[in-house]
């Protein structure tokens, strides 16, 4: 035991809908190892999580119970245990993660809270977090956060405060068009640069043109040989478009970063760019890795 | 044999992407026998749509070849042998059946083609038949058809002829949203007409919230414990309200019929009222029907 080099400190945990991510941190905040694995939410019973997370972490436990600080649907009704939402406004630096009891004794289990708002109504598990990061990452950030994914989430951030935020379906219907409709005979793999960013100049003109040019990416494939690589980039430019011309008023006239996977925030930043917002840009994990941290030393560490 | 009281002079069916519709119709145009089957093209492979065919209609065959006239999925590239699509604009009454060769000799079978565009490209299949039977049962009719459906068609009717028409995917749109995404935990059987008005009138008058509306489903059942069947009609408001407000230059101001499936039909019917448009309403089915009789007699019956 005493030869193990991986032995944490603590462990940051982000563990979403479909992934589960583990980092080993050392006292000092350096990461000593990291580990992942296909077992988010939608795949796990509850009784199932804690052997999913010792099957990924056990080489990383020290004597005695190793902190474990975790975010995201883990603390969803469907997670490990459902943990309260924090209302906006609110800091996310300051957000009191939740202990979880009755953990194996090796571990001492903690969970972020995630966000709600009253009206419109809205939430989010696992952003808050990267919110939290940026905000530790570039203090005194006040601007708008962009954090795309299944549920893309755009964030007013002021004075370190989560004003307002707004969910968008956008990831999610991309993956549901281009699988469970009639569109997955028309769409393939790869990318075309013009036709992404043509179509998102066409919905963020006229959006409401939305449900009809879905559509005429299948007749195009059937009349017109549209190319598969060609139609998945105007799918995805279709609704990126719509989603900007429903977030207007987050990203005119203001400082904007995209925080998410390089390749979708890539999307982002170039279809905001396209409208003469250039936005800068973060790595989604690192900025979880990040907000784990800062919540970590702001509670001691203690476990 | 002569005592078959439902041989047919000739069988029409409606084959479409779910379902197989035949109806065995006596010389003078009544129908002797109707029967159905979940035989739809998204279940058969090429082979299989003879067979399936002559297990809904054996009993209805006499000696000699039956003439069987059918529209719809039947004739596209996945479907039992493919038509050519004629381009609009044209006369829906005037299209020409095309022969299908090698059937088994109890059947002689001839498919109706669907309709296309070349821009912007769209396409259908099966509802020109339908439109053919409003024209037969309402000549002169001058306005614009809605057909509402998986893939809900516009269509613009001059004198007799399809001018343009546009496919919206909302029907499609609706079953992924409420199969394959998190709004499946939000929504549930039954129907609450305010909440589908509400919803209509919010993406009528701002389609561009659409992406953002649709998460506020997921948001309020966390939230605010929103009805599952308040969320159901909420989305097809929302969805019908989008694509509402895509197709207003084909409704506004104009005659509208909604042909379609009784409560799908209503929907539509009720969402043009309250936007001040009285709609007609007939049967789709009934016009399927009138359609394949009308092109039956225009061919003079031949087999």
């Amino acid at each position: 035991m005493s030869g193990a080099t991986n032995t944490a400190d603590w462990i940051a945990v982000d563990w979403g809908t479909t992934r589960l991510r583990a980092w080993a941190v050392a006292p000092d905040g350096a990461v000593l190892a990291e580990a992942a694995a296909d077992q988010g939410m939608a795949a796990l019973a509850p009784a199932d999580y804690e052997p999913a997370l010792l099957d990924l972490v056990a080489d990383w436990l020290g004597p005695g119970a190793t902190a474990v600080l975790a975010c995201g649907m883990v603390g969803s009704r469907q997670g490990w245990a459902e943990v309260p939402y924090a209302p906006v406004p609110c800091r996310p630096l300051a957000l009191a993660p939740v202990a979880v009891a009755g953990t194996d004794p090796r571990i001492a289990l903690r969970i972020v809270p995630g966000l709600c708002q009253d009206r419109p109504a809205d939430v989010m598990r696992g952003e808050e977090t990267q919110i939290a990061g940026v905000l530790a990452a570039v203090p005194g950030f006040d601007g708008v956060l962009c954090l795309p994914g299944t549920h893309t989430k755009w964030v007013e951030i002021s004075a370190g405060e989560v004003v307002s935020f707004r969910s968008f379906m956008t990831g999610e219907l991309y993956r549901a068009l281009s699988a469970a409709t009639v569109l997955r005979h028309s769409t393939g793999p790869g990318w075309q640069a013009e036709a992404f960013s043509t179509a998102l100049a066409d919905t963020l003109s006229r959006p409401e043109g939305l449900a009809a040019r879905l559509f005429t990416i299948r007749a195009e494939g059937l009349l017109h040989g549209l190319d598969p690589a060609a139609a998945s980039a105007r799918l995805s430019g279709l609704l990126i478009g719509a989603e900007l011309a429903a977030a207007r008023p987050y990203w005119l006239g203001r400082e904007v970063a995209v925080i998410g996977a390089p390749a979708l925030a890539g999307r982002y930043a170039e279809a905001l760019m396209l409208q003469g917002v250039p936005a800068r840009r973060e790595d989604g994990a690192a900025m979880v890795l990040a907000g784990l941290s800062a919540l970590h030393r702001s509670r001691g560490g203690a476990a």
